[in-house]
């Protein structure tokens, strides 16, 4: 069971692309978090929703959480209003978040380990410079457990 | 918006359920994670499934990751095996996970500001001793999305 032949299409934006419509597939996709592509389309990071949110909250309520109480709820309407004009590259986080990438040989064994040392949900699969898709962690142990019922 | 409007049904495990079914019921919902309860049915953590192929992997490939290279993939099938007749609690990781937690009157802002600054996809929403569900980033981020098209 290698990489290549369990890989999924998993939702992909560049650094320049438009931040709301990066939010709107997290939601329709309801998935926690998008890869994010380079220019030379090789992955670059990984983009999760909590950081969209973090992007969208008021900078005194990220600072102190405690203060999201004083926040007058009538204004949570316009709180995307933010992402408008955007890229994702606004939106990332200062400290940009390692995705796990694997080559398309890679084994089952060798995507549990980094999933697992990585504590990530997805890892990244590329063939040379090619982004292949990804590996989702659910993908994965659905592979795993059927092989269990298929043995037992 | 308040968290007991928002809230929705997500997958719960007892810590003294069986891991394999668990872990079934992660890849069946296709989830990063699942909210663990407590004897009491109070939330006590969440087990991803990163987490769950951290337990199944070998010892020798858990602390050294390149070892896996050398795991034989003809018993990759049997990996799961090893969540036959145990807890989730035995599967956990030592070190507790914290699972955000919001009462069930908090405000849009106040969980996306947990989920900012815990970095995760999902809260669990009380409402005193009673576990009410969870609000996941997509769902919030998708309700912030929609204040924003009425809005425009």
């Amino acid at each position: 069971m290698r990489a290549h032949e369990i890989v999924e299409e998993y939702p992909v934006v560049g650094l320049d692309d438009d931040a709301l419509q990066a939010a709107r597939l997290l939601v329709e996709r309801r998935l926690p978090g998008l890869i994010v592509t380079d220019a030379q389309g090789q992955p670059h990071t990984v983009l999760p929703g909590s950081q969209v949110l973090r992007f969208v909250i008021p900078t005194y309520v990220q600072e102190d959480p405690s203060l999201a109480r004083v926040f007058d709820e009538r204004h949570a309407d316009r709180l995307c209003e933010t992402l408008i004009g955007r890229s994702v590259r606004e939106v990332l986080p200062k400290k940009r978040i390692e995705l796990p990438v694997v080559d398309a040989d890679s084994t089952a064994v060798e995507i549990a380990a980094v999933m697992a040392r990585m504590h990530s949900p997805v890892v990244a699969v590329v063939e040379g410079a090619r982004l292949l898709g990804a590996v989702t962690v659910s993908r994965l142990l659905g592979l795993l457990i059927a092989g269990v019922e298929k043995s037992t």
